[in-house]
């Protein structure tokens, strides 16, 4: 185990003991759901993030813990209502609460759990923080609309789903930085300097996650394969072997595309054929080009072990399987 | 006009003012659905009694807006969840906004309503106010989660009936008071009877409105007739009906309702027999006894305009036709 992975073991139980805690003190009528999500598990990366990012800036304060899960609820949140915009039947090889629970339910449910983070926030009584985190929210919601909007918008500019993946991701992760940082009463510098690695850090893990819905099997990712594909989302690999035909083919593939009119068989084929054209290899360089400036963002934190760890985070993101 | 009217036509231009410069500044991807919202109208009950609650206490800061209409945020971020969950096409006359724009898009557009009303209250830098906020905003979801776990539920208990109009109506009615309150700097006791107020004006609210349900026809309420029987919803009207039938009809009819078996003439012809026994009356009898508890909540409060303005709200309250 190196630093990073045995402080992620450390840590890891005491966030998901906080979270059940807080799913014990639901009404009872929310409480099965509410466990379902916590129960399916995760990386817990953004309370991570806010954990250590206090830590670099010396701030050892336990007090944290209500703080850094109010990232993880409203993350669990959104996932609750994504999952019912998709249609998702399986998150982290689990079904779906809305598929147990029903659709309806589900809904309440994240508005509960929004509910929660804003008032586990709202308990420290440091109005910057719920600033950040509604802002957070509030961009995150826009970036699903935005997504949305442009389904089957094989038009997209790279501009625009650059703007997608970092208001329906990004923001999100940056507020973990970001507010660990205030926690630990970082200067304006430092601050803009963790929220900067943060935005930087969650463009990047939506890069590799757009680039594995092209590589990762099934069995491996825990969703099924394909899916943006599947679901009509216009990710980098595609935008990127769109960019590289030649108009006539561009044209035809995408009138297909815009009109659903792609069999299984032709999804397959067309997955198969960005990846051997090196297109989510391309997806992960521009992640990587990403990773390389939270690298940068780094380095006006002062040196020490949370730092290295910080850093350390950034190779496995790209690596990652899942 | 009586007083209140006279200041509820002065402030609801600016309020709605407001509102719609709140939707220019939102992502052009969401804002036609938030307009939609808006421009429904309404009567604004919330930020009004927000204002009024803190021109009770003195105080006269214009800078109450953003306050007074977080409140309208975050109830028109449940209606367009809760349309969703009913089914609902129609709402004060016109068509709900997830027929229209889509049931995804109207569960994100809510959340992110619901974000910007948090936020819209971060930034007053008063904790408390964010409490408050996303306390009543926790109970309003898990209210609305227990009446979807009771629906068809012949034998809900009075008690929990009450607890469920509770949760989804009182408790964003009472921050809305409670909030005026906090933000006037009231004291501890003038805060509480604020909030009282406000709980005893909520449930007499949503106990007025399931009476209205078997009462109102549909060209007054911009609602279909008799949409919580349809819906299976057990409101007091029909709880009064039941504990008052012979065991063995009771068991009939509680049969066919919880298996949906009521034709749409059975339906009509059970609202009849429950309006015509007076139940729905007596469910406004309800309504009344909590009315008088609220105005007895208004004798702490200064003698001044506006608290006769708050006095003057209860009896139309009582009296509405929609």
């Amino acid at each position: 185990m190196n630093p990073l992975e045995r402080f992620h073991a450390q840590e890891l139980p005491r966030i998901n003991r906080f979270l059940e805690d807080q799913a014990e003190r639901m009404h009872v009528s929310v409480r099965p759901t509410v466990r379902h999500v916590f129960e399916a598990g995760g990386k817990r990366l953004r309370p991570i993030l806010t954990i250590l990012m206090a830590r670099v800036l010396g701030c050892r304060d336990r007090d944290i813990l209500p703080l850094a899960c109010s990232l993880e609820l409203l993350h669990s949140a959104t996932l609750l209502h994504d999952d019912i915009l998709d249609g998702a039947t399986i998150r982290r090889g689990r079904q779906t609460a809305h598929t147990l629970f029903g659709a309806t339910h589900t809904i309440l449910v994240g508005d509960a759990l929004l509910a929660l983070a804003n008032r586990l926030v709202a308990e420290y009584g440091v109005p910057a923080l719920t600033r950040h985190l509604s802002e957070a929210l509030l961009r995150t919601a826009t970036g699903e609309i935005q997504e949305i909007a442009h389904l089957r918008d094989t038009d997209l500019a790279i501009a625009t789903y650059y703007e997608i993946i970092t208001g329906k991701t990004a923001f999100l992760i940056q507020a973990a930085c970001r507010c660990g940082a205030v926690f630990a009463g970082a200067g304006d510098d430092l601050e803009e300097a963790a929220a900067d690695f943060g935005l930087c850090l969650g463009i990047a893990f939506q890069l590799v996650d757009d680039a594995l819905d092209y590589t990762s099997p099934s069995s491996v990712s825990g969703k099924p394969a394909a899916s943006d594909l599947k679901e009509g989302k216009v990710t980098l690999p595609l935008l990127l072997f769109l960019a590289d035909l030649d108009p006539g083919e561009r044209r035809r593939l995408a009138e297909d595309f815009k009109q659903d009119r792609l069999s299984p068989e032709d999804l397959e084929n067309l997955r198969e054929t960005i990846v051997s054209g090196g297109y989510a290899d391309k997806t992960r360089e521009a992640a990587a080009s990403y990773l390389a400036r939270a690298e940068t963002a780094l380095a006006p934190f002062p040196a020490s072990p949370e730092r290295d760890m910080l850093a350390l985070a950034l190779g496995p993101m790209l690596d990652r399987k899942k």
